[in-house]
C-alpha cells in the first residue's frame, strides 16, 4: 500500500529534492503540494514549486500558503537559498496554475475527503499552514496518520546556537503542532547532518543522464557552496528529503521516542525543540525523534527516484 | 453614513447587549455575527448567539470560527457566565441556522467584497478568528477601516493583576492584531470598569416592558450576580457594549494615543496589555486606547436600541 | 520607644530629605545610612549621601555598598537627577569619613547585634544590597523587624510602562527581598505620586529660614524642573521621603495586603512588582501595599524636622 | 612554578576528588577551599569538606559561603550524592575547624592580597559565591588569573534537558560569572561525560592500597551506582576533577573559543549554557569551553597524586 502524503514546503533545495522523491518513490502517493513562506516569500517558493513540478514532471495540485508566521516579524533564509529561493539551476516555466484554494483549505479538504488515517502531512518548511489549520479546523488532528516534520534538532541549531531555522521562524505555530494529539516524528539537524550530498552521491545522479539529474545536480551545487561558505560543510546536508524517504521507508532512520516541547520565552534559546528522551521533565513523550540515518538507503532510493522520474515513470 | 461592522464575539452576557446596540442603533450596520471559543466553548457560544438574535429579531448570518486559542490550552469563564455562557435567561431556539462558512472565511470575504476601508472588525472576545483571518489573507489589514477591539487595560487585569481574560486567553493572536498596519481602538478594563449596569440602568430597560427588554433585564441580573461573588462589584460592568457604542458615537468615550504589546514571556504578566502612552519605550504609536467614558450617553443610546429592538425597527 | 532604621539609599533628592526626615525625627533613630549604586554611581551617592550629612548636621556612619547590580548591566538616572546624583545646590565637603565597613557588613553586623525584631531596613534604592546582606548572612532575615521600601507601583511604571526604577535596576536582588520571609511595605509610586512637594510645601519650608532649608528649597527646585521636563508633573513626587514618614508615623498612609513577585522573564514588563490583591495567582499576601497618602500630615512632619535639624535638634 | 587556586565547591564525590588533585599535584597549590550549597546544604558540604581535608591531609583554610541561591528557591542533589553531600564511606572526624570569615570574604581577601593575574579560581558548585564576590568586590575581576568552572554543556544537561545541575541551582550567578571581564573555562557535561572512572580506573586507584585510596574507591563505588541507577551510566563521571586536572596540565584537555550566555527566561531551558562557537549570535567570544578528554593523562595524574597524598607528600 502507498502512503499517501501531503508535501507542505518552502522550496528550497533540499525541498526540491523531497518533492521528486514523494513523486518518484513507488511506495508513496504524493497528493498534494503547499507552500509556505520560509527560505523566502510564499510567492517564491510557490512558483519554485511549480518549476520543480515542471522540470520533473510532476502532475499534482500546488496551492500557495501562508504569507508569514502566525505571531513574529518573518524570517527567510537567502543565505542558503539564495534570492530567488531556489537559486543555482535555470528554473523551468511552470506548466501548471497554483490550486486556487489556500494552502490551508487544500490541506483541511483532503485530509477531511480521506478515509482516517489515511493521510501523513509531510511539512518541511515553517509550521504555519499546519498550525492555521489545525486552529481552523480541529478534527484534522484526529485523522491525519502522522506529521513527519523536518524541523528542530536535540542537540543543535543552525540559525542560532539552539534553534533551526523552520522552527525559529515560526516557534508558535511548531509548538500548536508539537503539542496536537496526532503522532508526529521529527526529522531534526542531528539526523540531516548525516544526510550530506556528498561528491559521490551527485556523480550517482550525475550518471543518470537526463534533464532532471542535471538539474539536481545544479541544485545540490548551488547548496553545497553556500553550505560550504556559511556553515563550513564539506557537503550540504539535504534535510526535507529525510521526510519522504522514512515515509517511503521507515528503515532508512532509526527514531527514539521523546518529549518534544519549542521555547517560546528564551532570551537566547527561542524556536529550540527542546527534547526530553528520558523523564526529566516529567512529561509525557509525544514525539517520534530521528537518530541514526542509513546513508547509502537514502541515496539509493533517492536515485532509483530521479531515474524513475526521469524514465517519465512518475506523475 | 452607517457604519459597517463584523461583530466578532463569544456570547457572554456583555456581548448580547453588544450585539443588540449593534442591530438596534440607527448609526450601525451589522454586517455579520462570527463566534469564537472564550466565555465558552464555540459550540456553546454560537448557540448563544443565535438565540441572542432570535430574541432580538436580529437576521444576520452568524458564523462559527476557532474552537480554542492559536497555541496554548484553552481557557473559559464559567464563573462569570456561568455553564451555558449566557446563563439567566431562558435562551430562545434560533430561528436561523449557522453560516456554513468559517467565520474566518466569513470576515476574509466581507472585507475583500466590501469597498475598501468601510469593514469595521469588532472583536469582544479572543482574538483568535481575527489573527487567523489575518494570516490566511493578509490583505484584509489595509482593507478593514478599524479593529475595535474589547481586551486589555493599562492599570489592570482580571484573569491575574496584570491581563484580561480576552488577551490572556489567546495572547498570540492578540499581539498579531495589535502589531497588524490597521487602526486599532483598544476598549480596556479602565474604559469598561466604568460602564456598570447600575440599578438605575436595570430600570430604565425594564421600563422599556418588551420581552426583549424582559430578557436584557434577566441577563444584566445574572452578571450583576456573578461579578459581585466574584470580583465583588456593585454593578456588573458591559463591556463588550462599549465598543459598538464608540463605533456608533465616538463621543462616547475619550482615547488616548498610545503603543501597545501584549507581554507572550512573562511569568506574572503574559497577556498583559503593556501600555505606553509616552515614549518610555521608544516605539510608534499604534492603538487609540479609550480613557473617559460619558455613562449616560453609553445607556442612552443602549435604551434606544433595546427599544426600537422591542418595536420591531431593526434587523 | 523610637524605631530604629538603617537607611539604604542612594541620594537623590528625595532620598536627601529621607536621610533629613530621619535625622530629624524624634520618632525614628538613624542607626546608619548605606549607600548602592542606583541613581547614580556608589562613589557619587555615597559623597553625596556625606554631604547631606555635613549640610544637616546628621552623625552617623556611612557605608558604601554594591556597585552595580546582581546579574545586569547598570542603570542610572541622570535625567532625573544629573550627573552628580544630586544636582543643583553647592554640595558642602564632608566632615566625617566613610565607614570602613561594605554596606553589607555593616547591615549584617547591626541586624545581628541587635535585639531581634528592632532594626527596620529602609532601602530607597535598587535592592542590591538587601539581597546580598540576604545571601551572605540568612539570619538577617528572621532579626529584622520590617523591610520598608520605595519601588514599584501597582498599576504603573516611571522607567517603562510597567516598571519603576529602583526596581528594574536589580529586579533580581528585589525579587529575593520581596520572597524573603520578613514583612515587607512596598511604597510605590501609587503612593508617592500623591507625595508631592507642591509650591505650599516648598514655601513652608523655605519659611524656616536656615542653611538647610535653602538647601533643600535648592534640591526640591532642581528635582521639580527636571520632573517637569521628564515627566510633565506639576510639582516633584518625594518618593523616599515617605518610607521614613511611614516607620515615624504610620498613619501618614494606608497599607493594603497582597501577594508582590517581581517580573523576571517579561519580554516588556521585567521589572514591574506584578501586586495581587485579592487571589488571582493563588499566592499566600506577602507584602503591605502603601495606597493612600495624608499629604498634610506628610509634610507636617517633615517641616517639624527640618526645623529641628537647622536648631541643631538631632544627629 | 606552580599554579594557585581556590576551590569553590559543595563536596560531593567528584568535588572531593577534585580537592585530592588539588592537594596532590604539585604543579597546583591549594590556597584554600570554600563551600557552597549545592549538592547538599551548605553546612554538610562544608562538613564534608573538613573530613575530605582530615582523610586526606589537606592543611588549608576551608571557609562556608552561601546558603542558597541568589534569587531561587534551592535546589540539591540527594539522589545523585545522598543525604549527607557525601554518602558512601564513613567520614572522619575534622580536624581542622571551619574557617571564621565567610567564603565571599575570603576569596576577595586572597584575591586582593594576592599578585594580580596569580590566583585562579576553580568553582566546581553553583556560582554563588564567586557572583557574591564580583558584587561585593568588582576590583577581584581584573586580579583574577581566569575561572575555570565545572557546570554547563553545549549540547546536552542532566537536570533538564537543556540545564546542568551546577548553572540550574542558581542560574542568575552562573550568568554574572560569565559576563565579567575575566577568562572563563567552562568544563561542561561534553567534557566531563568523557571523565569516567572505569572499572580499570578503580582498580588502579585500589592498588595504592593506603586509607586514602579505600577512601576514594568507596566514594567512587557510591557514587557509581547512582550513577548507573539515575542516569544510566556504565561508570559514574567525575566531572569536578577535570578543572583542577587542567589547570595542572592544560593538555588534559582542548578547548574552543565560544560567547557563552546562561538562559534565564526560558520556560523549558532556564539555566541552559547557550554557547555560540561561531557568530550565530553577533556576540564576543568570553569563554574556552572544554571539549576533548585525554583520558589516560586525567587519570594518571590523578593516581599520582593519590599516591603522593597516601605517602604524605601533601598538605
Amino acid at each position: 500500500m502507498t502512503e499517501r502524503i501531503i508535501l507542505d514546503c518552502d522550496p528550497g533545495h533540499d525541498d526540491a529534492l523531497a518533492m521528486m522523491l514523494a513523486a518518484g518513490d513507488p511506495r508513496v502517493e504524493l497528493v498534494a503540494v503547499t507552500t509556505c513562506a520560509g527560505n523566502q516569500t510564499v510567492q517564491k517558493v510557490t512558483r519554485n514549486a511549480l518549476s520543480v513540478c515542471a522540470v520533473a514532471g510532476i502532475d499534482v495540485p500546488v496551492a500557495a500558503g501562508a504569507a508569514g508566521p502566525l505571531v513574529r516579524p518573518q524570517m527567510v533564509a537567502p543565505d542558503i537559498h539564495g534570492e530567488s529561493g531556489l537559486d543555482g539551476p535555470v528554473l523551468p516555466e511552470p506548466r501548471r496554475a497554483v490550486d486556487p484554494r489556500h494552502a490551508v483549505d487544500l490541506i483541511i479538504e483532503e485530509v477531511m475527503a480521506a478515509e482516517p488515517g489515511t493521510i501523513t502531512l509531510v511539512p518541511t518548511g515553517p509550521l504555519t499552514n499546519i498550525a492555521l489549520a489545525m486552529a481552523k479546523e480541529p478534527r484534522i488532528v484526529e485523522r491525519v496518520k502522522r506529521v513527519v516534520l523536518m524541523g528542530g534538532g536535540y542537540t543543535r541549531g543552525n540559525r542560532t546556537p539552539a534553534a533551526e531555522f523552520n522552527i525559529i521562524a515560526d516557534p508558535e505555530a511548531a509548538q500548536a503542532v508539537f503539542a496536537g494529539a496526532w503522532p508526529v516524528t521529527m526529522v531534526g539537524l542531528d539526523l540531516t547532518h548525516q544526510a550530506l550530498a556528498t561528491p559521490e552521491v551527485v556523480e550517482r545522479i550525475a550518471a543518470i543522464g537526463s534533464p532532471l539529474s542535471d538539474f539536481v545536480v545544479e541544485v545540490l551545487t548551488f547548496f553545497g557552496h553556500t553550505y560550504k561558505e556559511v556553515q563550513g560543510f564539506d557537503a550540504p546536508p539535504v534535510h526535507d528529503l529525510c521526510c519522504v524517504a522514512w515515509v517511503a521507508d521507515p528503515e532508512v532512520f532509526t527514531t527514539r521516542s521523546a518529549f518534544v516541547a519549542v521555547e517560546l520565552t528564551g532570551t537566547w534559546t527561542t524556536g529550540m525543540t527542546v527534547t526530553d528522551f528520558t523523564d526529566l521533565l516529567g512529561q509525557a513523550h509525544n514525539t517520534d525523534v530521528a537518530i541514526d540515518l542509513d546513508h547509502g538507503r537514502l541515496w539509493d532510493m533517492t536515485v532509483d527516484a530521479l531515474a524513475a522520474l526521469s524514465a517519465g515513470g512518475a506523475r
